[in-house]
Parts: C-alpha cells; sequence; structure tokens
C-alpha cells in the first residue's frame, strides 16, 4: 500500500464553489466527469489550483505543437525528473490523445540517450562550437 | 572565456583510423563536412564513440516517431538537466531540422510546466489515480 | 506493501554503545522517545551516523535563520530531488514547528515557480546581468 | 566571454505594445527602471511571458510566508538545480529584500544538507516512519 | 502494493525470437537462469532491448576499470537520481560482485558529500582554479 | 569571462586565525602550499568551513573503499548534477591520485550508461524483482 498523500485529497463533494468552478472547467475542458488526485491535493490552494490549472490548459492547447507532441515533451521531462506520479498521469493523457506503444518506447529511447549524452558533455566540457551559437 | 574541455578535442587530421572511420559516418549521415566537439572529446575512447554514435544515429532515425519530434524531446531533457552544451547543439540541431522560434518557446513552455508540476506532484504526493494504472 | 529498506534498520535494543550515544542525543535534542528509520539504517556506518547527525543538528539550529525557515527550505529541496522519505518526514518536521498547511501550499508553489524558471533559463541562456553580478 | 543566448533579449524600444504592457508592469512592481534579460528573452512569447511574470507576482507576494523567506526558497532551489542564471539573479533579489551574508551561507548550508541527505535515503531506501505519515 | 509497471513485462515464453537472443545473452553473460523486470519491460521494442543490453555489456566489461568499481559506480548515480528500481537492482549487483556492507556504506557517504558539496558550489560559483585547468 | 563569484574568495593573508587554522589543515593533508577557491568562498562561514572539511576528509580517507575509488565516485556524482567547478576540481584531484584517461573514460561511459537506464526504468516503471529485494 503507497503512503497517503501528505495533504487529503478535496472531492467534489466537499469543495468550495472556487474549487468546484475550476473542477467543473477541467471536466468540461477535458471531457470527462471525473478529478485526478494532483487536482485535488491542490484544491487546498484554491489560488494556486486556478493558476495552476489555467497556465496547463493554456500552454497544452494547440498551437505551434499539436498536443499529442506536447504530451509526449511532458512524458519525457517527467522520466527525467523520475516524478511517478506525473509518469503514470501523462503517460495515460499521451495515450488517449493517440500514443502508440511504439510511439512510447521510442519516445523513451530519445529521453534515455539524452540523458547519457547530457551526462558526457557534463564529464568532458567540449566548448560549444561556434557553428552552433545563434547569430547576433 | 570558457573553461579549457576536461580532455583536447581530437581533430580529424590528428584521428586514427578507427576514430576516423567514426567521423566519416558521422558527416556522411548528416550531410555536413565537420564534426562538433562532442565527438571530437569523446574520441579519446573510439569505442565508446563508435558505440555512442551508433545508437544515436538509430534512436534518431525516422520511425513511430519523426526525428524534428526527436529532436524537440531531446532540446526538452537537456533543458531539464541544465546542460549547456546540450541546449546548444541540439536547438541548432531542431533548428536544422525545421524548428520554428514559436515552436521553441512552446516547447520551453511544456518544459517549464512539467518541471513545476512534477515538483507539486513530489511535494504533496497524491497516490496514482486508477484510472492512469496500465491494465494487466 | 514498499518495498524493504536496502539495509535492515538498527533498534536501540540492538546497538551497540557507539549508536546509542548517538540516539540518545538524537531523542534528547528532538524531545522525543523515538528514532526514526533515516537513522536506523544509517547505523550500520556509526561514524557516518555521529556525523551526519551533528552537522544536521549544527545546521538545522537558530542562527541567522530560524529552525523554520530551515525546515521550509529541506522540505524545497526534497520536493526539488523527489526523495519520498524526506518530503514525508521534513513535512512532518515543518508541521511540527509550526508550518501551517496554508504554509506549506504556498512553499510549494514557489518551489514549482522556481522550477519552472529554472528550466526556461537553462533552455534560453540569458546573460547574468551586470546589476546581478556581485561587486568585487 | 559566456555563449550568446539562444533567443535574443527584446529591449523596451523594440518591443510591441503587448510586451511593453508587461515590461511597464514588471518595472512598476519592482520599482525599478530596467528589465533583467531572462524576461527580455522570454518575451519572444508574449502569452508566456505575461503568465509566467503574473504568476511569479502571485506567488512571491506577501501571504503566509513572507517575501524574504520566499526568495530564499527560490535560492534554494536554483543552487540544487545548478542554475546559474537563477543563483545570480534569486541571490542578488535576496539581497535587495534584507538578506545579510550570514543569512546567505547558512541557506546553502541547509540547502547542502538536504542534498546530502536526500541521497542516503535514496541510497538505504528506509520506509517512512508511521508518525510522519499524515492522519487520514 | 506497488503500482503496476507501464508495460507489461514479456516472459521468455511469450517472447519473439529476436527477444529471446537477447534473454539468453543476458543469462548466458551473467550466469544466471531467469530475467530481471527492466529487460522484459523494455523488450517491448526488441531493437531497444538488444542496444542497451549490448551497450551495458560492453560498459560493464572489464577495462582499465574492474567491474565491481564499475557497479559502484552505478549506484552512487542511481541514488543522486532517486531511480528507486535501479537502486535495488545495482546495489545486488554490486553485492554479488563482492561489495561488502562497509564498502555500500562508505559509498553513499561519499555520493552524499558529492551532493552537498556540489550545491555549495553551485550556489556560490567560485572561478576554477587555474591549477584545475586541464593544459592545452 | 566567467562571470565573479556570489561572494569574494577570502585569500589565506585575509582570513582570521579561525580560518587560517582550517587552511592549514587543507594543506597538510593534501601536502600543498595553496586554496582552491572553493575553499575560499566558504570561507565566510567559519563554522561550516570546519565542518564541510571535516566531514570531507573523513569520508574520503581510506577505509573499506580505497581513496581513488571515493574520488572516482566523486567525478561521476559531479558530471550527473552537472556541476562545473566540481567537475574540473574532482578530475583534476582524481588523476592526481592516479586516474589515467582510459580510466576516466571508462568512468563516463558507466555514467552515461546509467543516467540512461535510470530514465528507462523511471519511464516504464518495473516492479523490483523479488531476487533483488534484501532478506529480512
Amino acid at each position: 500500500m503507497a503512503n497517503p498523500p501528505i495533504v487529503k485529497p478535496i472531492d467534489y463533494a466537499d469543495a468550495s464553489p472556487e474549487v468546484r468552478a475550476v473542477y467543473d472547467d477541467i471536466m468540461a475542458t477535458r471531457k470527462t466527469d471525473w478529478i485526478n488526485n494532483f487536482w485535488k491535493v491542490l484544491a487546498h490552494d484554491p489560488a494556486q489550483l486556478k493558476r495552476v490549472w489555467e497556465g496547463l490548459k493554456a500552454v497544452m492547447a494547440p498551437g505551434a505543437l499539436d498536443p499529442l507532441t506536447k504530451e509526449l515533451i511532458y512524458v519525457a521531462v517527467s522520466a527525467t525528473n523520475g516524478c511517478e506520479y506525473c509518469s503514470y498521469s501523462h503517460t495515460a493523457a499521451a495515450r488517449a490523445k493517440g500514443m502508440s506503444e511504439a510511439m512510447l518506447m521510442e519516445l523513451l529511447a530519445v529521453v534515455g540517450m539524452a540523458n547519457e549524452t547530457n551526462r558526457l558533455a557534463n564529464g568532458l566540457r567540449p566548448p560549444v562550437d561556434t557553428a552552433f551559437l545563434p547569430k547576433g
């Protein structure tokens, strides 16, 4: 049995109107009828809940990058940081947006390789090549 | 002036036949006529140079994910880890593969948001929702 | 059920006099009658147990910063690093020193924001402004 | 000479009205007459500039924690993550809010100790003590 | 009960000939008759399974460093990154190669100390001493 | 030119008797006639200087692991964390203790591989195999 959360998740039934308004927007935006535990613990600070949710909604919306690509990036960062909750929740979100198993495995291969070469560069400290420097 | 590299970059002219063979494959694969410093420092261990290059070539090749998406993931991991060389080299590589400035800025917005919510989850420890758990 | 610890916790009853002396000092300093598992696993190396405990006692004592502020910083680092044991133990310690739930939520908001902007700076590499540089 | 930034800082004189509005709010809030490079590179994405600035302004405002304590936490996270720009800018900000040199040194002592014990816990995996678990 | 893996482990009986060939080489190299779960989840991408295994086999083979020293380094990196699976599997591997409990505890003392002083250096930014710079 | 340190290094000539005593012990222990910048910035907090130095001296002394192996572990952690100062100083220290270039390259190969497989495990979350669990 996993350890209990550090603050207790707040269910819709027990939430203040301010929190319910965010929960309603999460469900409407995602076309679902439930709220995942990340938001339920964040709800102990309604202003933070609203700020983080609205930031996430804006950042993950279609733009120069499509939503699936953005979700893949989220999975990549979560694996790099070793966030267990985030790996489960964002892998599920990416699958819901169309990520196949082959895509997941290739994504993690890139993540693994980048983590490897990042440390080779950190340990050997090659100078940045002039060709890679942005032009003024 | 940046600090000098921890091992001296090995130029093509000074390289062993074994190292030159890898350098030749890098240039042929990338259709360029120069070798960046990352490989030149790694060349102090020719077997490692060959293994890492061949791994990278395989991992970054088109597959279930296209090469630009893979390069974006590389940039995301490098920013998360704070690898300076890697941020410069992979941002340049992504631009060469078609990443616009708008795409770079959106990519980093996702990276920033993921790093934020990863820590909120780490600090509050919500249980993974049953709906996110893979089916046996 | 969580995985068992990598080395078995050493209870007071089974501890050597050298280890018991540290356990006694921990309990006297904290005014408690039990030892938490972190110290019980570290006790496999009595010299390390003594060094880490005495270091921690010195560092966390009141000084230019008060003990609660120091404990908040400990929680912030533990969430950033994703250390599960440390998030539970130091959140509990901070609560015991007077951290309210509102303080915990604000603390994590700062941690989240700092982790976000750290990566935006890592990915975009702005030069350090002259005004921020210490005067010689 | 440090490497140039990955995107060019946008000065006030060259900024769009949308960006200038954020710059104006930064200067008014901080009671300064200049904009630091972090915001000038983020300005390549005006919507992100506005979102991150407004988030930061809200998070760092006085609340259950005072602004200096929040700035100390920011410095702690930045040192843990190894973000160079952030260490310089937030140490300067903390000094401006009243952090003495003694406070900085004690803060880093806590950061160092937390990073040490986080890894001892990660390597030895002690079970979370029942007394540390939040009550349901 | 721990959360289930994100992709289901593939047992030998259910594996393709390509995957079985890697499994056979793992067992022959390690002189064991079973495959650990890391490889069983990686087997969802047979080419990646083969690449990572062959890389690991090459890197961990005796060379300028002996296999036990290499395994100690693996444990050190895994504790620094907070990878739970890796801490258990590589601590077990190091024990099988002769790591005593005293060696494990000393290893983690070095890991803890390095993580501490890394952050003191990150937070105070001392210039690299000329004597430490490699000669051109 | 690198950015100046966040606090000014304190030279022997300007140091208090308390700081000089630590400096003297560092030089006597290392059989050198100079102090590197890490200690000179830490000297702004003489008690911390003394505690960190004495901890480091104890941890790096010969024991179940020899001093060169301990220095290799320090280099591995510093590359993983991306600490620039630490990579230069501890690579130099390891060389002074006998690390050859071949050993450095193999060490970094292990570091790279461990950072790669740590993320594959974080992203796929295989259960820890029963055979790896310590016996009660």
